[in-house]
């Protein structure tokens, strides 16, 4: 096709090319706070605005410089109309659809809840006023946003529609309100638009909860055993602990717990792949929903981990600890004897410690590669490398680093006070569990059958190699 | 419609459908700098070249491979003219309007400041060359990432232009060059892409002078107590405690008063709404430029308190501290007296601690969210209830630790070295009245009212109840 | 143009406009396992399937609620055939070709190694059915994510393809099945898309291996000075050294060179420009690989330069550690002679701490800003002065806490163990190096003359006078 069609299918979008020349005209309908939010925003970007309302003489206080008319006049005038009214009042819409026919419609309305409608809003919209071309947009900007410009959270446009011409037409205003623009396919997605500003951090709830359960368990537990059980039994009081000590247990103990978490529905959906001969049949719930908060579970743990860690490197200067050094050295000098150099302790303690700083190591590693720009920069056998190999090498140095601390205390019978392990001997119970299925699944045999299965085959298939000679 | 018009609107493009089969051609004017080195990555993607210059015979060196003609007749080989000429040769192109008519000019000029010319220079371009498609790009790319691909901030083009098929072929040749490809809509934002590579950290500089300020006054001010006074008290020299014990009081004083202003325009802000009744009318200038910089304001007081927490953990390692708790033992051995052991002590400073670490943890939490693929991935209620709940949080375990390292010394009189108070206790003054203000602010009755004015209700508006049955 | 065009163009995308309304049907050619996968998405994304395939009849399980059909019966019901057929089998494609006509064909296929034919995957398709619209998508996901949906590095369908409007069609799919669409331009970006899930941190690669070589070389000197020398030369054991002190003294030896060589190319690379008096010729290969992989010397730098910060904080806490300070405060008391207060010791001490904390924090902020998501919100400008401008600040501290930590020990002859230097002495070579260099060329009269040419300024360029007056 020749340059002629080149020119004209550019004169298609009639919106942008004269856009810097002269000012726009567009339309609000309603006059309430979302409406009254953009419309200030938009004459100061130097668009033209008339509202439409119900009541066009007393319909409240304007922007200055906006004026206000009736539906059907205000929409006479613009070929864009944001429509910024509560979908409980689109009715009146429906009448206007001559008016609206071949307009462009913004839907930037907003529900107080999900699944309060069978439909989207905008979906709603576009059945009511089927000749205009809706588009969802600007709903997950905060009022404030829209009234003041984009800041952190709040830079990007989401729209979806089904025509393109009225996509490009909204996102040529979005742009010259200052918001990056992101198209997010036809108006189908318009519900997970509107779905997006209600979404407080769901799929963290879950691991919240478990976090927040298991640290008050151990906390409990820790409390009875060292501070309470002390008290009991010695009469002395050293709740102090709680600050630092305490916490220092807790932590470490509900981070390595939560580590192994992450990696124990891997090993379980293997098991299950193996036991089934098939990847085809999905996953029970349970499971599916525990593989989806791996991430979660992961960056908690990171989180405690670190806890663990500053907790770890304050130790030497806490008065209570500088205290019985001090008594230490002074009482070896009282009953003048040194106790000798111990190289296997010196081997022991540093070793506990040197598997502690490499496994924190990889995990910050696991952390930063779960940052949204790391990953998706990520290849997923990169991503799957990093997140399985180097995260079970991660587990298998944090399970290490506790047993290393346990030492020789496994069989001390002074260390089950009141009968009860200590915690690090609980917590030790599912990164173990973990480790060994592991090993268990990369055994020769067991990893070959799983791979197959993984890569299509299945156990009840009598046709199989005819199967295979055409896909991976 | 039927299958022929899908197949027509795909030659729409004559540029990309062939791209795969015959070298295309491409132009560029000019043969400075800029034009060599894109033309030198032009020619190794596999593009044919021919520059268009003044004095084709005289231009001095070109890549090899590429031709040099006149500007008239490089122009009528190609549908696409890269223009690697200063905006003040830009007349030429004036005359060339009939040659260039329909084809795709692409501007990659940049200017030396900011606001040199009362329009964009691709807007410019356009108005000589009207029956061409301008677009904007490669501007914000270095000479260096023109002659050698992409490199870490040299990776994105950013275009925009008023054709679509236009931005689309550029876009093609951009994405051969091993770019990515970002469209910033229309050409009315070509100014912007203008701006950006000129731009040197704008919004920090107003933070960062600050700090500064604040560092330096603070620095002085301990110089003075700590080490000047003890010098002309006790003619004892502890100027060592400069590099480390004077650093280790300066970054959390400055750390924990740059937070507090972090959120002292909000809380301004609130009050400022709830005096006027409206949120409708724009803040004063200076409270606007406030609240714009909080992000960095936080950012710096985050790197300070990652110093601080540094700087903390080095302490048992320094000379100085072992020698002092050596020097602490002796003394005790010496007196034949142990200090006992002081519970309260113990509560006090690991209390202390621990409340500063986690007051630590959630800093970092604030800092990791405010990463731009972290807080896009956020909606905007998510951002806020980190930045603002957990912020708070953050503010007030921070003041909280702050107090607890002052303890009994508000009241001790030999605190008051040259009756001037200990620095923490200067620090106080901000966070304490931030924390005072927003809790007048999450009043029940005050936080109704200021939610109200924020929900669009206006003190003078006596129409409210009228407009509030169509509008948030 | 006018309205019916605008409506009529909406029309051109016959796939979007009725999704919403009633189920649509895609085809998937081969019942392999990413046929079957993304079959079992797709009907649960709610589209209707029908399979293609060689034996309808015999062609293994295929996920319940799709139809099998021969390939040519398949390809009629629908507009859009997604290719699950390896390479080799793509021949029958080619007799398919009436039936595909204007069909768009999403190839999915991914190849077992790179380079493996002289085209890609896609091109070849487009070549067998020259009437079709070949798009290229979905195959840098994994099966797993194809048939469960996006999770973490699975986010984003990657696509190419000469007509826009297959792209619309497919993009639409993928937004519907949950992922992020990126489109990458026309079709000749399909071999870079075959490759990419082909790579495993190439450009890793050399850095680690130099990395590894470096440590061990390290790790091995150490070793022998400082294990080895001591149980030959007194007869003591102290191998308990291995496990942090060595490892502490290796980190940040090899952190500190690999620093330095992220810097020791751009010097090279200067005074090569300077001798060649130009900056269009090409630099040698291996410098051109070496400038290429500074960023993940410098991670790498970081990541060491990191774990040296946490083995120097627990030091304090190691039983040795203690252990030594006890001993030392008995023995004075014992010889009844405290040592004094050394000030030169605790201001060198001091400084030490304090230039290497600054060092690693400004370290820090050079690895934040090559985060992707910061480096993209960098304008080149403020990339560069980050990395070049912080990054020789960084290294400058760190060369100088380093020569802070040698101090008088350069000159002792005790230093020299069996000949040898130090370690801090061997690395700080390449870092002075590099220091002195840039130090050369930031000298005002060669700074002059390297940025003359690195604004295109040539030696043996006569004509220069009569360019420059175009050209930046």
């Amino acid at each position: 096709m020749s340059e002629e069609v080149k020119q004209e299918s550019v004169s298609l979008y009639p919106v942008s090319a004269p856009a810097t020349l002269k000012e726009e005209e567009v339309c609000i309908f309603g006059t309430g706070d979302l409406g009254r939010s953009l419309g200030q925003r938009l004459l100061q970007s130097g668009y033209r605005l008339v509202y439409g309302s119900r009541r066009p003489h007393s319909c409240g206080p304007i922007p200055s410089g906006a004026q206000v008319q009736s539906h059907e006049i205000a929409a006479q005038s613009t070929s864009l109309v944001f429509v910024c009214v509560h979908r409980e009042h689109y009715d009146f819409l429906g009448t206007l659809a001559p008016q609206l026919r071949g307009k462009v419609l913004v839907d930037v309305s907003n529900n107080l809840k999900k699944n309060m409608y069978p439909e989207a809003n905008a979906e709603y919209l576009q059945r009511l006023v089927p000749g205009a071309h809706v588009v969802k947009a600007f709903n997950t900007l905060s009022a404030w946003a829209l009234q003041n410009g984009p800041s952190d959270a709040n830079r990007q446009v989401y729209l979806c529609g089904n025509s393109p011409e009225a996509k490009q037409a909204v996102a040529e205003i979005a742009t010259k309100l200052g918001f990056t623009v992101l198209d997010r396919g036809s108006l189908c997605a318009a519900r997970e638009l509107e779905d997006f500003p209600l979404q407080l951090f769901p799929e963290w709830r879950m691991p919240m909860r478990l976090t927040i359960g298991l640290t008050a368990f151990f906390f409990f537990y820790l409390l009875i055993r060292d501070v309470i059980y002390t008290y009991v039994d010695q009469k002395k009081d050293n709740s102090f602990r709680i600050m630092v000590s305490l916490a220092n247990k807790v932590f470490p103990i509900v981070s390595l717990i939560l580590l192994a978490l992450c990696y124990l529905p891997g090993v379980i959906a293997g098991f299950l792949q193996l036991y089934r001969g098939t990847k085809y049949k999905r996953f029970p719930d349970w499971l599916d929903r525990w593989m989806l908060c791996r991430k979660q579970l992961g960056l908690i743990a990171l989180a405690l981990a670190s806890l663990h860690v500053l907790y770890t490197l304050i130790i030497p200067i806490r008065y209570y600890v500088r205290f019985r050094l001090a008594q230490n050295t002074i009482s070896q000098i009282k009953d003048n004897k040194t106790s000798p150099f111990d190289t296997t302790m010196a081997w022991r303690t540093d070793s506990y410690y040197s598997i502690g700083i490499l496994g924190f190591g990889l995990y910050l590693l696991l952390g930063i590669s779960s940052l949204p720009s790391v990953s998706n920069a990520l290849s997923w056998r990169e991503f799957s490398f990093i997140q399985s190999k180097l995260g079970y090498l991660t587990l298998l140095f944090c399970t290490f680093h506790t047993y290393l601390y346990g030492w020789d205390k496994f069989l001390r019978i002074s260390s089950y006070k009141w009968y009860t392990p200590p915690g690090y001997m609980l917590c030790l119970v599912v990164p173990t569990l973990v480790l060994v299925l592991k090993l268990l699944l990369i055994l020769p045999c067991v990893d070959k059958s799983l791979t197959r299965i993984r890569q299509g085959w299945e156990k009840t298939d009598p046709e199989n190699d005819g199967k295979k000679s055409l896909l991976t």
